[in-house]
């Protein structure tokens, strides 16, 4: 991933960070008046359905096949498109709750690795 | 979001990026041989039922009720629970299809700005 | 179940029950050699995803306008084929599972009746 | 649907059907007064859940360990409990919408026969 600043001294392609997509995002919502539609019950409802679409993708696939989806554009353009609503939807809804998603996995990832201790080299 | 950089000079703690944490999820799961459970067909599948165990949360809410689901901490614990687990799923995915999730993200708000234009100031 | 004649002896339309409608699914299935796609895995999956189709009509409604999603023609025509779906991919599953769908929910009624007990009268 | 008597004449147990169920669920409902949390909204999401428990029992097994999953006594036993939850869900949102889930799903099966044409035999 890029090397982030908040603000690109010289100017030219801003830096692609995840709170600045949630920024931009936020934005979009509001410049369409869409807010209201956006309370948290809805949104973890459009997450939900947006996950959804990705496993529609894989639903008859072999493991096998699911292992090569990417090899046909169509698909990895679906595929691609998928996970940024889950994103998208994930980020707003961590706006409307003000939960930091980064925090909150680096927080998992932690008790997992207390949780699940690696095993012993045999 | 912090500035990053991705070996910091002067110790401390490392900043919270999302490039940093896919790394760790892919350790985490490498150390474990986790790998062979994780085709894109299953991540997908457990991805999904991550986030319908957010809608667990707020499926008998009302609007009203659901945005006041993080004054209790112990909701707002298993909300940010559920919020990591999701963008754990999400970024395994990405990892394994080789997918950028950001860039995804970009791509899909320029699409929905161009789809989507903003209403005209009344 | 009620016992079934697949030709009932006077002519006319048969009976509609759940067991005639899951042969006609599994010969439906036969007949197009879709049977191999039809493992217990891909018929969840596939069952999630018609569940999500339904929440997606209804993600953006309030609870009033969710109550009156049946007034348009369109959107009753929508729902009703989600149902459908949602149910064929249950009958499946249940049919390569060998689960009797009623008497499960048969037996989970009665649980949930000792696990509930009803309010006492004020 | 087969005619149903609520208290058979002779006594013994009385016909488990859909119709049957779908009316005992109904009562369970009313008498401890959760008909307003059971709007469609609710509902679909709810069984979008339970839906995505069942994906759960599946969701890091091979194809060959899905097809065995009854084997295991306490796995059955999980199937069928949430088998028992989607199928009580969707016949309690068919109720509040006044979906006849029978009749859907033979007019989508009729439906199919004519979109996709059983193949010539060759």
């Amino acid at each position: 991933m890029t090397p982030v600043t908040e603000e690109p001294a010289g100017g030219g392609t801003p830096p692609r960070d995840l709170a600045r997509l949630q920024r931009r995002l936020a934005r979009f919502a509001a410049v369409r008046n869409w807010q209201p539609y956006h309370t948290p019950k809805n949104l973890v409802a459009a997450l939900s359905v947006e996950a959804s679409e990705l496993v529609e993708i894989f639903q008859w696939l072999t493991p096998e096949e699911s292992a090569r989806v990417m090899d046909d554009p169509d698909t990895a353009h679906r595929v691609r498109d998928e996970v940024a609503d889950v994103l998208a939807y994930l980020l707003q809804l961590c706006e409307v709750l003000g939960v930091d998603p980064l925090a909150a996995l680096e927080e998992k990832i932690d008790r997992n690795e207390r949780r699940f201790p690696p095993p012993e080299p045999s």
